[in-house]
């Protein structure tokens, strides 16, 4: 599926981004029919729309296992490993010019983490994915561990083996090796050169902009 | 679709209560393929296993709209609707006996939703409903509303009077009327009263029960 991107900063777009996406959140899904700022609700829609790649499986009751696996990741795995793991390591100290509070980061770690390890240990496949062939829940719950990688903590994940097997086979499938690839090169350069690497790795820019400046969490962000 | 009520509270469910529900959340919906502890997986599923009635339209566009708003209605209503104005309004005095931050609720009322139903004010169907015919994504967005009124604030919704007139042509539907009803018969009796209850307004209620004493986070609730 051919695709352009906007690489922008979440609530730091500029005034229209709040229309196409309320909770000034990324991403933002752009196509003729709809303007979708969810990345569950992205996803299914593409499932829908393209035939191939399935993003979710075909049977009910895999769909249903994975789409719950999805909204794990979003909602829980989101509640620690993004707001109270990476935002405090990474985006407030960058952002907000705020110092890093190590001290909070190394309290979630002991205490957040290691529930949520048990349960993925629990569903995770001992050889290829979660629901059969990859899906989203596999890709939404694999990019926690990245965003974990670069905030740089002390996490120990060896009691969870089998999570990170998984997880490490997610991350080498093409499509999302390439992907972190790119926002770990994005993260050497400064914002106003990602067009010009993001152009340097092939992949199509949209003609327009939402960016915008300054960190605005606009009337409706978390 | 038949179907039998376990009547339990979230976070006081029975040591099993966490094998169905990780998050120890409701509903959880069982059935002999699946066991889903998210009502947005729920809904998906039922989607897929009934023909009729459709819980979301049928058209990919305007699914995907139907997703988005019910996500909405999860996550940015829930965290205000719920979080912020009914468990400090009634859950934390009633459960945990701690008193009613007024203050708090007072803050929170003029501060967080005016935005909210602006973005509803300009989604709100001036007929009908959001998507077309009723679908999830109306009843998720509107049970927001019979909880604040159960949190007895002065919150005054009159700026808002497309939404009004929406939720309220929701409310009346009778599925939801009669499902408000019981919960607003419910809060007048104790809680060992519960099946008796349902029992007398016709709904079936399982045998087995996930029900629990005490309030309990359980490993990853929120």
């Amino acid at each position: 599926v051919p695709f352009q991107i906007d690489p922008i900063i979440p609530f730091q777009g500029n005034e229209d981004f709040t229309r196409i996406s309320p909770l000034r959140r990324i991403p933002v899904f752009i196509d003729g029919q709809v303007t979708l700022g969810d990345s569950t609700a992205i996803g299914e829609y593409l499932d829908e729309r393209y035939p191939l790649p399935l993003l979710f499986p075909k049977m009910p009751a895999a769909r249903a296992q994975a789409r719950w696996l999805e909204e794990f990741a979003d909602s829980r795995m989101g509640d620690v490993f993004i707001w109270r793991i990476f935002n405090v390591a990474v985006i407030r100290p960058a952002v907000l010019k705020q110092p890093r509070d190590d001290a909070a980061i190394g309290e979630t770690l002991r205490d957040e983490p290691p529930p949520i390890m048990d349960y993925l240990e629990s569903v995770a496949p001992g050889d290829g994915f979660a629901c059969g062939d990859l899906a989203l829940a596999d890709i939404a719950i694999a990019v926690h561990f990245a965003n974990l990688r670069w905030s740089r903590t002390a996490a120990d994940l060896s009691p969870w083996p089998k999570t990170i097997a998984w997880i490490d086979r997610v991350e080498r499938t093409p499509a999302l090796a390439k992907l972190t690839s790119l926002a770990e090169r994005a993260m050497t350069v400064r914002r106003a050169e990602w067009r010009a690497l993001y152009g340097e790795m092939g992949i199509a820019l949209s003609e327009t902009t939402y960016a915008g400046q300054g960190f605005r969490k606009g009337p409706m962000s978390v």
